[in-house]
């Protein structure tokens, strides 16, 4: 199992999240709390914008508690929205190619979860994927296949109906090969402008994911703090696990939901698999 | 393009082959006298066989020059069978899944070429691969690609032949591209008792491949070698380029051949696709 | 903090103890019991001696627990002395060169533990090393610093007077700094022969360590174990943390002592440091 | 042998001078065409600066040409002065603690060449190093030894006079040990705002060392590039081989001097190794 985070708002150096704090990801690649798995040591990854860019990545095979090259990037790096991901295996080779975030032009996917015996319905779901998406699959993993799944069935137009149809068709897929629940997600993508944040597993008991509070709320909670005054009130960071201890602080994603961090008000809606 | 080495013979420490030598293959790591590129350097593998044991690999994304740890491997284990590559990538990604030999069950095997754009023919050449095969794919080469394709056409029961298959039809998934020549290969394979070595591409100009002479003819050539009089006549040595400056010791392999280096005669046989 | 473990006896397999068991050495990499961090994945290696042979070693940097060239070495070398180690960096670089178990001649060494304020003390500690030794030090570790001190005090004629020098040296240089309790260890060391283990701490609370009971009285205790009747009555563990639940298979080495595994009669004597 | 790159001027993308040009660095670090070596595949780093911040590090023991994570920062990263250097081992191990450039506080340091007979003179060298800089020392090379030899002989106030002094001493223990010709240097250094470029050899016969013509000069010779336009006539790159075949874009230093890049005129000034 694995960990991630995104953060979407004033663009800060990404150390402020994955480095500095006391339950920052980086702890986190070392000490899980809510996780199946305590020990995050298999590779990390990072994604972000910069203004009028297309995303770029920084992906590791080494823990990321020992990584020189992260704490390096993090404090150079700033930017309005990125992604970041500390990787647990569930099988699948320890390797760039397979280390979240997966990126497609503009798009970022990062996943914490699996598809169960995924080994058995690889084929089958891989054969799914669009002709024109198929050479650019890098790895081997569930992850992966996901996205491009996700790709092939409208990501970039309608991002929620294309997890729903993805999320539909493995657990399809999954039930031929007799796999009671076939899938165990939360899962993060973005266009680099919003980010669509998913919780959802066929057993109906996902893995923890909270979303930051308003930050005109917590302001109004805290005014005193100097570290919230300098974030616009549209700040948001969803995350699989919470960073820090500040009360009121991060609102769970209820299961079988997506939330939706966007310009304006963001939203919070049902997901439905369907095929 | 790579660089590979299979030897088959008396139990000797890979060292003497992978190290030692002036034109070892470590040496040829930095220099190939005869590739396509002069360096190989996008990690390498050994794969060797003990006594009633299936083959081990030992496989790094690292320069083989600069690897410590295949000193020590090459220094440490004696073995009757082994083969050895270094890689130059021909654009898929640098990680140990990626690095030759490829294993399945008793049987290796390591590629020295490629498919001509792979990335287009992908797609199909993956979908022919046999259902209870697919799930042990671990990489994402053209060379693993073929291999997974001869297993399938056979290449337990009649290597040639199954050989012969996968090269037919990856011609045929090439031209159907406009391919004008979708393959270049030097390949070899072993069950661990045999070795198969090929020599083919689509234009007919294939890189080059060497096999060792005779033992009991060298050792009548050169019968103050102390060297070679306690290798067993059997021995034998097959390499891309050949190691050492020894007259008379190596025959290269012709166009579109298959050379097969076995217990009692060897055999050179010809090659020809077929669909 | 680290964890080690230590094998003389009948020549196995690494797996059976690397690999294999429900609480192996890779399992205790990412599940500690008793140590001060719970996650060791920080590089590891392994040290073997083969018949007439200098030790070899294999070093990474990646944790052991998804190291597959680690699996494959572990179940293709068989040795009747091994060291393995797995690695928690107390500040010091991950880098091969600073990975355990050390190696000069015929010697190996590994060490839990730590010299406190290692960046104040290591110029005067580094100075202290043979003129003849210095240029053999290859990484930046405390670990590897004591163990060329241990050899400049004389390890290779009189292991443990030269080990009790070496941490009175640590020590008098640590008070000198103003360190209240200079020095933290368990230390395994050997010339593939015999093996001392020390267990020693400044502050007379050190870190766990434990000798394999007798195998005669462990044979006689569970006469029906086939896995331990092919184990010659000679064979020892020595661990960090026990290996596996069977009652009355380890014995805690006290305080301040140092456990000889040798050839007849073992012994553990009182260790104290001396300047 | 290594190649190194210093880079001062109107900020640009990283990747323009590493990644895009014909003759690259990470070109060169396949076919370096003037260099003692070949293949340059033993690890690179860069280290740029950003507006009022100290220098970051990115450091790699990959080959630069198949490190992916490197184009993702030369493409994404600007800076006004970045330096680039990819390493060919001359003995010492492969890490990143060994990659060039060294950072000291807000300085930079990389070398391309050698101390001979290192290992035996790096006892003294390093006892040299003041105390309060020891600790700060985290590779092997005899690289970093120079510069934290050339911190303790002033570098921050003097860089000039520290690196004869530097240079000097080098060569001073090496004529103890019997070496003829201690060191063989290209070296560049830099506080952030200057650079200076030493080319010195004991014997007399130094690596290649080249600056950039003056860019008002590029721009009279070219009026028609559009690239060269959008430089300041400040910008200057100092490399260890040329980039590209622009005539008359490139003035060789000569022997034994240092070549300074300053805001205001640029300085060449002969270098002398003193005592």
């Amino acid at each position: 199992m694995c960990r991630w985070l995104a953060y979407s708002g004033s663009p800060i150096r990404m150390e402020e999240l994955l480095v500095k704090r006391d339950r920052s990801l980086i702890d986190q690649s070392l000490h899980a709390r809510q996780g199946a798995t305590t020990t995050n040591g298999d590779g990390f990854g990072v994604g972000w914008y910069e203004e009028g860019e297309p995303p770029r990545v920084y992906r590791s095979t080494h823990p990321a508690w020992n990584d020189r090259n992260l704490r390096e990037l993090a404090s150079g790096i700033s930017s309005p929205l990125f992604f970041a991901h500390i990787r647990a295996s569930t099988g699948t080779a320890i390797q760039e190619t397979n280390t979240h975030p997966f990126r497609y032009g503009r798009w970022l996917w990062m996943h914490n979860g699996l598809i169960r015996e995924f080994p058995q319905a690889k084929r089958e779901l891989v054969l799914a994927i669009d002709d024109t998406l198929f050479p650019s699959i890098e790895g081997t993993t569930d992850s992966e296949t996901m996205f491009f799944l996700a790709l092939t069935f409208g990501l970039e137009s309608d991002p929620v109906a294309a997890v729903e149809q993805t999320v539909g068709f493995v657990e399809q897929i999954g039930h031929k090969h007799g796999v009671e629940h076939p899938i165990q997600m939360t899962v993060a993508t973005t266009d680099g402008q919003t980010v669509w944040a998913f919780r959802y597993s066929s057993e109906g008991d996902s893995r923890s994911l909270y979303f930051s509070t308003r930050m005109d709320a917590l302001k109004a909670a805290y005014p005193e703090s100097q570290e919230l005054a300098t974030l616009s009130d549209e700040t948001r960071v969803v995350v699989s696990e919470p960073l820090g201890d500040l009360p009121g602080a991060w609102n769970e994603v209820p299961e079988s939901h997506v939330g939706i961090v966007q310009p304006g008000a963001d939203e919070l809606r049902p997901f439905t698999p369907r095929t």
